[in-house]
């Protein structure tokens, strides 16, 4: 168990090989057994595997190839919507369309997909996450017709991997712990932290292909950029408005 | 691994003794191996063994007694602070003070959460979510010394368990499937997939003790109401505001 988490790979390169519907069935249970708030179990997971289905959510996710290869793509999303019909239904006036409620769906999906990720890797399966669901809320929405109370969160592609990825660069583990309460850095502990980092000849590469003088610029520049974050931000605060989750007052 | 996921129980009951430091570092690391958004680790735990700290969060966290009981507790952090610091060391301008970046980073440091979740109980510890960090995360930055940049999404208390507490209910795993697309329930399917909830003589009970009709009042009228729901909206924005992650334009 341990070893599955701390052997994890995203995997990009996937067999066009299908999962069988028990396995996955046994997966998708894993998930279902994370801690949820209430045990109200507000999420839902919109598993595909359809091929036209697929191309869209290809398209949503900026044509990442994997996202057509892979066998099988799981949204998971924050769901309101089954327990306010429950609720209505019981003669109950649900109270759920704010930020709030939002939010506690949302950390709950999210908590099922780690459960859905590890259970999928511990049978050899491989996984990755797509960050771009949240970008793209708004189109993920049309294309899976997710209704009223229903906010996609993440997605993951799963399927057997087609490549063996060497484990991924990591911070010390001390820049990522605080003991007792948060412990501001100094500049000389965020040289340090992040030295490594900077050292590694992968990334060095991406600064002579990149034209950068700094890795940091790497990101600031041109992987996750200020404009691109601005208009993902008005999006998804859209959406959340649209699918009834900004009554606030 | 699978059977550390299918048996988790929520551990509410904790012994006093402490948890050994290499263990505890063990558990962390495997949080560090989650998958996460273009590697840049924007989050932070932080772990709380002392007396007087955990007494101020168990205020926080509505006085649960496993917050005092439980010998650490760890607080999940969104934390654009480190990255943003580095940033600004080497020359690039980070763009990540809007709801997006905040978004990105909360969903991550879930995901490393529950990474430490299924660590902790694969080594035999005992956990426990406090979905009560959102609710109160002004008061708990203000005990952790939390800075700008920084917001708690979630926290959890690891112990050794001194109970042993049946597994919980759960819905029918095709209440929370949809397959291809989100396939909208019908009145009977609700009723359907409610119905064995309902007939659990532990909610029967529940109906007789607080007097209510149905057990969605419970929820609507008693655990998860409306006012609170829109007074803990209202905080959390604030809080998104006030550690800078609400710069949307």
């Amino acid at each position: 168990m341990t070893n599955t988490i701390l052997n994890h790979r995203t995997i990009r390169k996937y067999k066009s090989d299908p999962i069988h519907p028990d396995l996955l069935k046994e997966i998708l249970i894993s998930g279902a057994r994370a801690s949820n708030t209430g045990n109200m179990q507000v999420y839902s997971m919109i598993v595909t595997t359809n091929v036209l289905i697929k191309e869209k959510l290809w398209e949503c996710h900026f044509k990442q190839d994997m996202v057509k290869k892979a066998p099988v793509i799981i949204t998971f999303c924050a769901d309101f919507n089954r327990f306010n019909r429950w609720c209505k239904i019981r003669k109950a006036e649900p109270g759920y369309d704010n930020f709030l409620s939002f939010t506690t769906a949302a950390i709950d999906a999210i908590i099922v997909s780690q459960n859905v990720a590890i259970a999928a890797e511990d049978k050899g399966l491989g996984i990755c996450y797509l960050g771009t669901t949240t970008y793209m809320a708004e189109k993920i929405i049309e294309v899976l017709d997710i209704p009223n109370g229903v906010v996609p969160v993440t997605a993951l592609v799963i399927g057997y991997p087609d490549e063996s990825p060497e484990l991924t660069d990591r911070l010390p583990i001390e820049a990522i712990i605080h003991n007792e309460t948060y412990t501001e850095y100094s500049d000389g502990d965020i040289k340090y932290l992040y030295s490594e980092k900077e050292s590694l000849p992968f990334h060095k590469e991406l600064l002579k292909i990149n034209n950068k003088e700094t890795l940091a610029q790497i990101f600031t520049d041109i992987r996750y950029k200020k404009s691109d974050n601005i208009a993902f931000s008005k999006s998804f605060l859209k959406v959340l408005d649209k699918q009834g989750f900004m009554n606030n007052d």
